[in-house]
């Protein structure tokens, strides 16, 4: 009988070139999903190598986190690119990722957008439309990561695609069930024993307590781990303890 | 019974963006191998897609011409790539053009170099070593065509891989077998008819006669055509039509 | 005395490595003003050097044709870049431009911003301000060139900059000023001989014919031509013909 | 009456985007010469800008450190570029980190070739001509600082520049004067007393002991101290106090 479970999911492989972003090898010692970049915003081909080499190391399942090609704005700057070749765009990334995740016997196993396309795909119709389109002609079979109620899953189970909804473990919300603004108090969580006790009360509830101090109930299949800010690789330890310590298992949702 | 038969490649989907490079349409309709860019050196994702869409309408085969990344130098500019690194690139832009041919109806059936990359290979043990390595890890089934005599061709024997040759339609021949050097007199043909005749005889006889007069034999599984030139599709058409009307056979290698 | 007298620019410079453009020296036998691109939208440094050797050559004054950093769509996107980061940005091409035009006995006299970033000054106000910041901080001299009654303008103005308008000579207007869309009938006009009577007919009387028959006033210091459209060095011409023929003077606003 | 005096040269404004290299801050208030990043193999124009702002704020001389066009590569791999268009590239690089600088109150005031174009122009005669050719192009009164002995210095000196040596303060020497390789034991050294004490010697004797212990005579006008490397903060801060401590003059040579 199946007990509580939970996925965790990170951004990684967002080195590029001599340039190091984050600590990919502790943070996938952590999570069950690694959000691998694929050349467009972060990762040049060897970093991607590497980090899908230490996440097939570490059996954690490897995604697509594919960006705008905006390598100057790290795919944080919304741009209005067209939808059919947004659609190519994405094809493009998830084949090329595919390709290293091979190679080192790994394979690319879900979606998820990065950044100012992640942030667009919530209601932009015809981008999130355009990327659901990528997966549907790379691989039908590729779970779609993102925020529940997005234009993004909404296009992903249209098309018959599996829609799987992500919470965050350190960012604050509304009672209406939305993120709290960053430019607004109460955005970000910064201590990783009170993060991991939301997460842990996700896991088993289903209930985050609101910026108001209410309860809300939040969906996910999978809760994301902020990689590459200071204090990340603790914050990610903290939490994984804490599901491990309630009985929770951790395991991928792909 | 087989006949003679000839398999003839050239260069396409090296437009990027709003820049329109050489007449992909046409060049499809006379060739039987297509290489197509991969986005290092040429062609964005949209380009890819429509290029590979043209292929698989017209019955071409298509192969992943790689190169080095330098959008600015088009890939014409050794670059000192390390050995590891390269691999990796080669790896990320065949996944990324097989996804995209995939998505139309097709695959990567097999590799060429581009430009430096191809001529770098010829010498550069290391590098000719790295891209061979790229192709064995991501699907040894698929050949590489390159130079006769080249070491990427030798690295490709040696990995058990198939090693396809071509002759240049439209290049001179030293004595020797080796091409004559760009800023030397001969260097290109520019005459439809006489190229046309040169492609027949080389597809029957094995032979070609070089700049000096004399006849030398000239290994060649493919003949390949320029495709960006100014007179590419004229010369295109007249070396199709030759060999039709000399009953070769033209059929892809792949 | 003074009779009447126009202004032509047109954008130019906009090859990028192996891919051309457009047809720059014959562009600039017709043009008094050149809209060169700096390198982010389009433009390799070698490039921006024959552009502007060939402008300094035939007296035509170069202008800084600024836009958004982003080959792959040549500018066309809109990006939603920070305006500080813009600033620096345009401030980037500026001096790049500036150079290049001073090795070969020119130097940069205007700013015109680039496609998208063109049409995001019209109304985005925070990036309008930061390209004329830019602009302030590089050299307070320079003329801004755009759209009358664009944010870009009113901004130009009140930091004291001197703003020049212009018309544009292919492009349809509606009855109240601002342009067709480019997806309605009218949009864009395609016969020399019409849109060489438009602007001889705009030099005199500051009048255009709308897409609704009436007549409408339109402020201009400078016509644009379009550099890069087929036909574009022939509707130069006309209208240029045109100009000379009707006895207006044809000389840079800068 | 002056005594002794050096000048300590360090690399600044690497960082690109969202990934952050080296602690310019801390470099900035140890050396006298910053050798700015362009942005061609690092350096957004928004880190150019807040480089030469801390810079100017410290009265550190700025530098342009030009490089190839290879950010996936940080420069540090040969690029073949055809002299002509390295000119070109160069001269794209000082106009644009001038522009930058001249916002801040600053200006570029002498050149320092990067990574890769560093170790090609010591021997590669036409890169260095094309280098030397860029700063006599833009403004002949830069100095142009380099390896003594190299092409590039002899380029500089025989078309009027005037050409500045520099050592290296954490590298080891062959008796012969060049560096050992990067490869081979005693290539680098890491002891903060060793090396300030080295570079102590070298201001004031103009020996260094080279790997086999040996005293050599090494000409140079600055010393280079690295500035991406952990310890390299620390590394600055002892050779200056040594510096300081020895009563030798710590000052730009620009």
């Amino acid at each position: 009988m199946d007990g509580p479970a939970v996925d965790l999911n990170s951004d990684v492989g967002e080195s590029f070139g001599r340039w190091v972003l984050g600590d990919d090898a502790a943070v996938l010692a952590e999570v069950t999903s690694a959000n691998v970049a694929c050349g467009f915003h972060a990762g040049d081909p060897s970093t991607l190598r590497r980090t899908c080499a230490l996440a097939v190391e570490r059996g954690v399942v490897i995604g697509a986190q594919v960006g705008y090609r905006d390598l100057a704005g790290f795919g944080r700057r919304f741009l209005d690119v067209a939808p059919d070749e947004l659609t190519d765009d994405v094809l493009y990334q998830l084949g090329a990722l595919d390709a290293l995740a091979r190679a080192v016997g790994g394979r690319v196993a879900y979606l998820k957008p990065h950044g100012a396309l992640y942030n667009a795909t919530v209601h932009h119709d015809e981008q999130a439309a355009a990327v659901v389109r990528a997966v549907r002609e790379h691989d039908p079979s590729l779970p779609v990561l993102g925020l529940p109620g997005s234009a993004l899953l909404g296009h992903a189970e249209a098309a018959g695609l599996r829609a799987v909804t992500e919470a965050f473990a350190d960012r604050g919300y509304e009672p209406d069930g939305t993120l709290v603004r960053r430019d607004r108090p109460g955005a970000l969580l910064h201590d990783p024993d009170q993060v991991a006790a939301r997460v842990v009360r996700l896991a088993t509830e289903g209930l985050v307590t609101a910026v108001d101090g209410t309860d809300i109930a939040v969906r996910s299949d999978s809760v994301c781990l902020h990689g590459d800010s200071p204090g990340a690789v603790a914050m990610a330890r903290a939490v994984r303890s804490a599901l491990d310590a309630a009985g929770i298992a951790v395991r991928a949702f792909a």
